[in-house]
C-alpha cells in the first residue's frame, strides 16, 4: 500500500499505561489515525474520557476523549489497519491471537509471542531485517494479511541498540553484564507501591532478567536462509540483573561488554555509537530519531530525567564509556521506557511494516 | 588500657554529615564520652547547637549541645584518648597528620591516607588483622601512642564483607564485578542538589570507582611477615559502577563474583554468609553486630529504607543470591553508609583498638 | 485490674500498615504481650511471617513471627484483654461489634464508631475525660466488660492537640483553618500508586477533610452532666484541605487559628504549647510522652524526616509560630501519623483504660 | 514599532535557572532572537555550552551552545531591543539599574524593583493595564526608551490569576488564606539540598510569604489616575504560608478566599474562572495561553506533574472548587513556577510591550 494514505489504528489496552502513551504518540503522527479503542469489559461501552484515569502530563488528545471503548474483539475493529496492543500478558495471549488470525496486522508490547520462532522480535532501530520471517509466519497460519510483530521488553531495549552498534562495527560480543535501575512506569498504573520506592530502591523486577537474557540473543541474532526462523546468537552470554528506582520514566543501564575478537578503543567505540544509522532512518520513517544514539558529552550524564526525552523518546543516550577493569569496555545507557521502550517502538514497527508493503 | 575506663573522644569535621553520625552514634555508646569538638574556624567558639545545622533524625544529645567547637588543632584535644576524623579529605591530609603526629589515635574516614603501606585500611567486621602495621608505623614515624587507622570508602565496606566470607571459605576470587546504587546522605550536606536527583538517577559519583576497585584489594590482603606493610592482593580484578539514586541512607550494591578455583554451590554460599563471624563479636565489643550478615529472605530484598538499620547498621544484608550466567554467583547487598561504611566503623575500629591495648 | 499484670493482646487486620506498627508498638510495651493476630480469610490459618508482607523499617519481633492468624472473629480471641483494632472502615464496623458485644475491650482506627455520642474518639493526650461516657455504652448495649474506644483519624490527631492546649489556657476557639501535607503511609498498602506522587502532590484524600472538620468538635468538646454522651463543640468553625505528598511518615499541617475572645501575644502562645501536660502523663503511662507538644527552636521546622520520632511519634512537634494576618496566630505542626496518629493512640488509650480500671 | 521585526533579546544571569528557562522558550518564540548572553565575571568569555551546567529537559539550543557569554554589564548588550533578567536578587538592583539607565527595556524576575510605585509588576494575564505607570516612569528618570517592568514572585503568579478573576466579576475580595507547596526550582540551582527534600516537607521559604502578601495587593490594584503611580489594594488582607515538597516544577496552592459583598455560588465561580480572558489574548501575543485558566474536571486536580504543562505552561488549572466552612470559597490552583511564575510571564511582558509599542 501507499503510504500516503493514514493508516486506521485500533489499540488494545487503551486505558492502561502502554495504551495512554499510544494514544499520545499516535495523536502526534500524521501516519494514523485513532479509530478503534479496546479494553476490558469493564470499560467497554464508555466514552474513553470516562473509562480511563489519564495519566499522562501530556493533555487527553480532543478527538479521543468520546470515542466509545470496546472489548478487545475483532469484530469490534472492523476497518482497522493496524491494530497496537497495549494488552498486559495474563491476556495478551489469547486477545492478539484472534486478532492476527482475524487478518490483522498486529503489533504488541506483550511477551507473550516475543520468543516464537516465526514472529519478529524487532526494536526497529535494530533488527527491521527479523521481518523476513512475517512471510513464512502468514503462510504457517494461513493468513492473508494478518500478522504480528512485537516489540521486547523496556530494558532489552535500550540494551540491544548501542551492542547491535558495536556487533556490527567489531565483530561477535562474547560477555555482557547489564544492571539497570528502572522506572516505575515500566510497572503499569497503579503498579509500584509508593510505600515500596519512596526513598528505596527494590532490587527486583520479577522475570524481567531472564527476559533480557533471552531477548537480546534474538534481537541481534539473524534470520534463517529460507526465511522460517529467527536464529538467536548462541555464543554470546549475558547477565542481568534489574532493579526499580524512584524515577518515573526513563531506565538506566550500567553495562560491560566483552568482544569475542580484538577489542576496539575507547575512541572507535564513540565513533562506533555516533555513527550508527538504521533502515527506518533511511527510509524517513516519522517516528525514526535523527541520531538513534545520543553519546553524552558530560561524564555525569545520561540522566533519566535530562534524557529520557532525547529524540523525542527514540534515541538512546549512551554516556560514560570507559574501559573495564574486567571486560573491555563499560558504559551507561539510557532509554525511555515507555516510548522507545514500548509505544514508540510498536508505532515505528508499523511505520516500518507500511513502509515496506507489509499492511 | 582497660577497657572499664570510659574514652574520652573528641570529634574532628564534627559538624558535618559523618561528624554529625558520630555524635549520635557515640552519645549511644557506653565506652565514650564526647570530650571535645573540632571544626572549621567558622564554627569555632560557638556552641555546638549553634556552630550545626543538626540534620539527623535523632535528636541532638542534650549533653553536647552547648560543648564548645574548637578549631581541629592538637592543642585544643587535650585530654581526649581517641580522635575520630569526619574531616573532608580536602583537609584531612594534613589535619589528621597533626593529631597523630602529636601521639593521638586516629581513627579517620577520609581517603587520604587509606593506601599507605603501614595504615590498616580497616572495616573492623573484616581485616581487623591489619592492625598489625600499627606497631611499624609508630615506629617509621616515632610515635608513642599515636597511630592512625582508617576505615574504607562507604561503598567498599559493604562490599568486602560477603567477599572475605567467601575468599575465607571457598579460597580466592578471580574477578568481580559491581554495580552500586548509593545514597545522597554519602555526598554530605548540602551534597546532591534536589534537582539533580528528584526523579532522576546520577551515573557518576567522581572518584569513587577507583576507590573501590583499589581498596578492596587492600582490604583482602594480607600483611608482611614482618608487620611491616599490607599487601594488597594482585590477582583479583575488580570493576565498579557507581551511580546515585534517590535515597536518604543506605547503599545497595549488585555483585557478581567468579571464584579463581571450583565455584560452591548457591546453599553453600547462604551458608557460608549467615556463618560469618569476626573478632570484634569475639571479643565482645560493643558496636560489633549479632550477625554481620542477614542474609535476605525475601527475594525482593534487601532493600534500603527495610534493612539500613539492621544490626543498627553495623550489619550487612545479602539477598538475590543465585547463578550468574557470566560469572558464578550474582547478589545484592545493602550496607548503611554512614555507620558501617563510615562512623559507626570508625567507632568499632576503636572499641577493637581499646579491646586490643593499641589505646 | 492491676497494671502489674501484662495484658494479652489481640490485634485485629494485623497484616495490614497499621496491624504491622501495632506489632511493632506492642513488641516494645511490657504492658502487652501479643496473643492473636487475626487478618482476611485469605490470611488465616498461615503463620504470621508467611500472611503478612512486613514493610516496616523496624525487623518482625521474634515472638510474632510463627504465631497463626487467624479469622477476625471473637472466638479465635479467648483469652485477649485487650482488643487493637487496625481494620478498614469497609469491614471494622461488623467485627468490631462483634467483638465489644462479646465482651472485650476494643480499641479502633477505624471510623465506623468515631462519632457515636456514647463512643469516645479520644486523642489520649488530649481528652481522656471522654471516657466517662463509656459506663454508659455498656449500659445501653448491655455489655459487662466490654467496650469501645476509638481513636481518631490521623490527621485530627495531630490538630487537636495544640487547639486543646490553646483552647484550655486561652478559652474558645472561633475559626480554624487547615491544610495538611499527608504521608503516603496514611494510605496503608499498597495504598498510593508511585506514578501518582514521585515528582508530584495530590490535591485530594477522599472523605479526609470532613472527618477532619467533624473529629475536632468532638474531641475538643465535652461530655455531658448525665455521662451520657459526648456534646462536640457547635460555635467552632473549622475548614480543612488535605493533601498527599511524597513522605514516608509524618503529616504536616499548616493550621491558622481565631479565638473567640481577646488573643493572646505569640510569646504567651509558645508557653503554653510547652507547658501542655496531660493525664496519662500524670498516670505514668508507658507510651505517655514526655513532652506533649515539642515547640520547635529552628524556624525551618517542623519537618517530617526530622521531627516525626520526637516522642518516639507520641509527641507532636509545632513551629513557625506567627501572627497571621487574616487571623490571630499561624503555625506549622507534625504528627506522626501512625503511631499517634493510629497505632500508638490505640496503646496509650488501652494503657489509660487499665490503669483508670476499665479493663 | 511593528511587532514584525524580530526582537533581539539580552538574558542576564543566563546560566542559572530561570536564565536557562529563558534560553529555552526563546529559542522556541518566533518574536525574539537570543542576541547576546551575560552571566558572572567566571563564566564571562567562556562558550555559553562551557559556561553553562545545563540542566533543562529540553536539548540546549544549538544556536546558543557557542554564543560567549558576557559580564552583565550595558556596553556588552549593544543592539539588543529587549533585555531579560533572571539575575539573583543579591546583584539584580544595581545592574537592572544600570540596564535601564542605558535606555534598555529590562524586563526582571527579580524582587528589588517590584514595590517601586512607578514600576509595573506584572503578571500578563493579569494586569498590563499597570503598563500605565511606564511613561511616568520614564519621565522621572529620564529614560527615553529604557524602562523596567518586573514580574511577581513564582508563587503570586498563579494566586493572583482566579483572584482577578473573581475580582472582576463579583467584586472586591475581603480575606484570602492560602497555603503552598512548592517545587525546588523555585530555589534555584544547586538551590535545595536533597538531604532536605527526600522524604521531606521544608516548613519555611525565607522571605516567601510577606512577598505573597504584599504583591498580590499591588496586583490586584490599580493605577492612579495620573498614571504616576500602581495603587495597591488597602481592604484585602492575605495571609500566606509557604512550604517547599519534593516536586521538580510547579507550585501547588490552597486557597480560601472571603468576598466583600454577598458570594457567588460555586457554579458561578467555575463559569468566571472558565470565561476569564485577558488583553494579551486579544492581542494574539504568542505565549498568550489558549485558556488563561482550566478549571480541572477531575477532582483530584491539579497535580504538579500532570498539569504544569497546561498552556504550555502559561495556563493555570484550578481545581476542588467548593464551598469553604469558613471563608466562602476554597480551591487548589497550580502555576508552573519557572514559567508562567518566572521567564514565561518575563517574555510575555515582553509581547505585549512589543504589540503596545513600548518598545
Amino acid at each position: 500500500m501507499s503510504t500516503d494514505r493514514v493508516l486506521k489504528a485500533g489499540v488494545l489496552g487503551a486505558t492502561g499505561t502502554v495504551g495512554q502513551r499510544f494514544i499520545v504518540l499516535l495523536a502526534q503522527n500524521p501516519m494514523f489515525s485513532i479509530h478503534a479503542l479496546g479494553a476490558s469489559e469493564r470499560s467497554a461501552g464508555k466514552a474513553y474520557v470516562l473509562a480511563t484515569k489519564w495519566k499522562m502530563s501530556e493533555q487527553l488528545p480532543e478527538e479521543v476523549r468520546n470515542v466509545i471503548v470496546h472489548p478487545c474483539a475483532p469484530e469490534h475493529f472492523g476497518g482497522c489497519d493496524v491494530i497496537f496492543s497495549g494488552l498486559d500478558a495474563s491476556v495478551a495471549g489469547d486477545i492478539e491471537k484472534a486478532f492476527f488470525e482475524a487478518d490483522f496486522a498486529v503489533f504488541s508490547n506483550a511477551k507473550n509471542y516475543r520468543m516464537h520462532p516465526d514472529v519478529p522480535l524487532c526494536v526497529p532501530v535494530v533488527n527491521t531485517d527479523h521481518y523476513a520471517v512475517v512471510a513464512g509466519q502468514r503462510q504457517a497460519r494461513r493468513l492473508k494479511r494478518g500478522f504480528i510483530v512485537t516489540n521486547s521488553n523496556c530494558s532489552t531495549s535500550g540494551l540491544v541498540v548501542p551492542l547491535k552498534a558495536l556487533q556490527d562495527r567489531f565483530g561477535a560480543l562474547q560477555r555482557v553484564m547489564v544492571t539497570t535501575m528502572q522506572a516505575v512506569s515500566g510497572a503499569g498504573y497503579p503498579g509500584v507501591a509508593s510505600l515500596d520506592i519512596l526513598d528505596n530502591v527494590v532490587p527486583l523486577i520479577p522475570g524481567e532478567e531472564l527476559k533480557m537474557e533471552e531477548e537480546v540473543l534474538k534481537i541481534l541474532g539473524g534470520v534463517a536462509a529460507d526465511g522460517a526462523a529467527c536464529t538467536p546468537l548462541t555464543d554470546l552470554r549475558v547477565s542481568a540483573t534489574c532493579n526499580r528506582v524512584p524515577v518515573i520514566d526513563g531506565h538506566t543501564e550500567c553495562v560491560s561488554v566483552e568482544f569475542a575478537g580484538t577489542p576496539p578503543s575507547i575512541e572507535e567505540i564513540k565513533q562506533c555509537l555516533r555513527e550508527y544509522t538504521c533502515e527506518v532512518q533511511d527510509l524517513g520513517c516519522f517516528s525514526a530519531p535523527k541520531h538513534v544514539i545520543y553519546v553524552a558529552e558530560d561524564e555525569d550524564r545520561p540522566q533519566p530525567r535530562l534524557d529520557r526525552n532525547a529524540g523525542n523518546g527514540m534515541s538512546v543516550t549512551v554516556g560514560r564509556i570507559r574501559k573495564c577493569p574486567v571486560f573491555h569496555v563499560k558504559f551507561t545507557l539510557l532509554v525511555h521506557n515507555t516510548v522507545l521502550g514500548a509505544a514508540g517502538a510498536s508505532i515505528l514497527n508499523a511505520e516500518y511494516a507500511a513502509k515496506k508493503g507489509y499492511i
